[in-house]
């Protein structure tokens, strides 16, 4: 995640069982996974994304701004979608990030 | 995350990049996960982990039980191994759950 927007702000951490249970039912997951990303990047107050398998955090610079981008109609029909035929299931935490610090070292 | 508590309760979001650039930095890195991981189960205010390439996230009761395991004399040496060699970068984030919830169907 880059940005300079300093706490506090959101995150959506959204962890996932995809369901493989029958064949088809990933059919399509990755085009749409890539769009909403894309999409989610056009919203207001969208800061990033760590993901990495069943695994997806989204940044956000307020509590507003999150909760436009689960109401915007494109990504209401991406999670219908996930709740009927993707993911067999998904546990969802909405948190208020306090404080953060990292470490980057010069390659 | 198996737990019974509401929130709110804490997360720490840790996101890594692993130093790959020296064949052996990564030598005895999955054995002091595990340790950590089994360690961290005992401490107080431990409520469960997620984790997937790169990331892992940590719940605990209170901000309180999450300091506890920061200050942990043997996690503190493991942060020491992490930051000298085994990463090349990494974030912290500490948050708030605000609110959760989750699908999961009968198999």
């Amino acid at each position: 995640m880059n940005t300079s927007t300093k706490p506090p702000y959101y995150a959506c951490i959204f962890t996932s069982v995809q369901n493989k249970s029958v064949p088809t039912a990933l059919d399509g997951y990755s085009t749409l996974a890539n769009e909403m990303e894309e999409l989610a990047k056009q919203q207001n107050g969208y800061m990033g994304i760590d993901s990495a398998s069943g695994i997806i955090i989204s940044y956000w610079k307020s509590s507003d701004s999150m909760r436009e981008w689960k109401e915007q109609v494109d990504h209401r029909a991406a999670q219908l979608l996930g709740k009927g035929r993707f993911y067999n299931d998904y546990h969802v935490h909405i948190a208020k990030v306090e404080r953060e610090y990292a470490l980057k070292k010069q390659q």
